[in-house]
């Protein structure tokens, strides 16, 4: 049996790893087309903001580890297209057929089309050269501007200002920080820090063209609204798409966005052809909607159930996932799970919400701080569908709590009410937040 | 509507305050031995170790307050017993009659039956004037002897080697600190940060004697191997027993430890007559057994439940307790929720277990620490049945996850090991800790 896995990051390698140990016979060849393979993408911001130097830490396993194992790894290698019907991979004026194919191509930055967007120093941040680059490129006398203020937007802000003094601008679209993630009240406590950190914010703006000194490097952006915003350095991290162009006119069923479709079972709709991670549409764990989640956590997983399922066919499901997310942004910490905003109001589900600001923990110990939750319940079925947390100090980890809660599809009511959370005077109140929101929810 | 209230702490306070919420025109009166009500007595170890000074923030609420409530306080009262037949309590040669009574009379620190016990300067921790003489009498230059290391001696360890140079000395029965709450792995980290910390442990030990001064202040202590342990100080934290004495020979029924027996709805076995928090036997949340759980969250939600009766009979039940438990130790934090080993080995209860030991984030961010998770499940049912973690930084907040998980009595299966949880580099790795330990139970 002969696997081959486009793509090395978290679905391909997790893929190849597993089903390896799986059935040590099999033969798997990973195409990738840089010259590694397990980068931990998500590591990016923090190596620019010089929490490590070296950039070969993102890379969670060599090549060679992999080779060992009997993995193949055709690294420099981009996959041009697919001959589904005689089951062939074609690039570099090569072929090579497959039993089972596995893509797993993930998702790359959006690139606006905006006037000399090809100019030096704009970046995105997806690959370990990125990082290297960006690194490279920002110094104490930089002007960045940060195009996007999404969690990558937010976390190389935060890693640059803690790295360097570069003057650092945020152009953000909507009228507000991580809008599709967080409520208002808990990103409005965000946008206070990003000016308390005395950065630039300008929301509801879009820069409609760049322009470039003599070097071809960019010097300013000019905005939707006519401003000229001085910057040196462009950060890109306006979004992501699923990175499936190659397969547009392919017989493999496509959204609209460009995601592979999907089962349960991460098949395609061709035969012997898998899918997994943010190249794919996924299942919603809630309402079994579909969705991409550009998410690391729901990458893995499938890569484990893909692996099942090439070695024992329909062996595993993927149930779903939450998209949850964590965050930390200078002091604050802010963590969310389940449906989001959009889906919950076009989809006119009843909803009971309640926002709770409490205490971390005790008074009489230092450090207290402001907790708030948000838990919005499924007025029909009782079940928590979203929560969303901002702290400080890890208080937010209190989100595996209601992942659990979600996850399960406990029914808020008086027992729930009284479910046995852990309390001390160094951690909570003994009446936790939780505590509060349930009660006010039943 | 007349409800008379016994004792003024967690459960009875609660008890009041909501039932005055329910119901204004209800007459309330709290018997209360103390001149104060609501002590936050978690908060003694803290106060001890001067992280605040005025000993008034152990108060929760003060009874002016509850008067303006229209809450009546005896307070400095004692009663002497109770005649249920016909529902009058009695003390200080005066009566009062109640139509429903509520006993919280919460637990007292077991004294052992030692020679010399009424030395000077050998305190337990229950009062805020235990609280207050503590503080007053230890210094650099004292010798404390803490005789149990379970929480509150632990708690006090803590805060008097944070706040003093006094020299430590623990004491321990049993062959390890902590031995009810944690196994073995567990407790070897807190008894290597005892030793660490240049505190004198002995454990399989028991102080046999007391000798005292010409003062009758304490000297030192005898132990039953025979070492004369020098002490000026000591502090007795070897557990506590439900405050019930004066209810010994009446028609109430009491548990051999002399806890109320209760039912779910905390009602005696004695018409009208309610009881909660650590002077009761609760339900055991995941088999139904009973216990005394002595934790200030089991008492605050029985006065819900208890109010709630009394308001509308019957309209209220308390689903049970897991016994969840958090304590900093020092940097360690250990957490631990559901069922006890002893429970599980006298039930002959079939567990598959697994103790996991990884880190609390990704290994590139700074502050990486060693984060230790067991999980028990019942093999009959596939459900958590116990849950342990030391870790530090508050990584051991995942318990919350483990609570939710233990309390929906979700099955341990493959949907369950892809439980959405949260990742992002300073919180987590990508295959967090639970998900190890989960994918290794399935």
């Amino acid at each position: 049996m002969k696997t081959i896995i486009i793509g090395g990051s978290a679905t391909g390698m997790g893929v190849a790893a597993k089903l390896k140990r799986l059935d040590k016979n099999s033969e798997i060849i990973v195409i990738q087309d840089k010259d590694y393979v397990s980068l931990g993408a998500c590591g990016i911001p923090y190596f620019v903001g010089h929490n490590f130097e070296n950039p070969e830490t993102l890379i969670a396993r060599k090549i060679e580890k992999f080779e060992e194992s009997g993995i193949s790894v055709l690294s420099k290698t981009k996959v041009e297209s697919i001959d589904f019907d005689n089951k062939v991979i074609l690039f570099k004026n090569e072929k090579i057929s497959y039993d089972n194919l596995v893509i797993a191509v993930g998702a790359k930055p959006i690139v606006p089309d905006i006037k000399n967007i090809d100019a030096k120093n704009i970046f995105t941040v997806n690959s370990k050269e990125d990082g290297i680059i960006i690194k490279n490129t920002i110094t104490d006398n930089s002007k960045v501007l940060i195009i996007g203020s999404g969690l990558i937007g937010l976390e190389m802000v935060e890693n640059i200002k803690h790295a360097t003094k570069a003057k650092i601008s945020i152009i953000e679209k909507a009228d507000r920080v991580l809008k599709n993630l967080f409520d208002k009240e808990f990103t409005d406590l965000v946008e206070n820090e990003i000016i308390k950190q005395g950065i630039n914010l300008c929301k509801e703006n879009e820069v409609i063209e760049f322009i470039k000194d003599s070097n071809n490097k960019v010097c300013a952006a000019k905005t939707i609204k006519g401003e000229i915003i001085e910057c040196d350095v462009v950060i890109l991290s306006i979004g992501v798409l699923p990175n499936t162009h190659f397969l547009k006119d392919s017989k493999l069923e496509l959204e609209k966005n460009g995601a592979i479709k999907i089962n349960e079972y991460c098949e395609t709709n061709i035969p012997n052809v898998y899918a997994g991670g943010d190249c794919c549409s996924s299942l919603s764990y809630l309402y079994k909607n579909t969705r991409t989640f550009y998410l690391a956590t729901v990458a893995n997983k499938q890569a484990k159930i893909i692996a099942n399922n090439i070695n024992q066919n329909k062996s595993s499901k993927f149930v779903g996932a939450l998209g949850t997310t964590i965050i930390r942004f200078f002091d604050l910490e802010l963590a969310r799970t389940g449906e989001n905003r959009m889906f919950i109001e076009m989809n006119n589900i009843q909803t009971k919400e309640i926002l709770i600001k409490d205490k971390d923990h005790t008074n009489y110990l230092s450090g207290q701080e402001d907790l708030w939750l948000r838990i919005i319940i499924d007025l029909k079925t009782k079940e928590i569908i979203n929560a969303q947390m901002i702290g400080k100090n890890k208080s937010v980890l209190r989100i595996y709590g209601l992942v659990g809660l979600i996850w399960a599809k406990t029914k808020v009511d008086e027992a729930l009410e009284q479910i046995d959370l852990p309390y001390s005077p160094p951690f909570s109140r003994t009446t936790d937040i939780i505590h509060i929101a349930l009660s006010k929810l039943t």
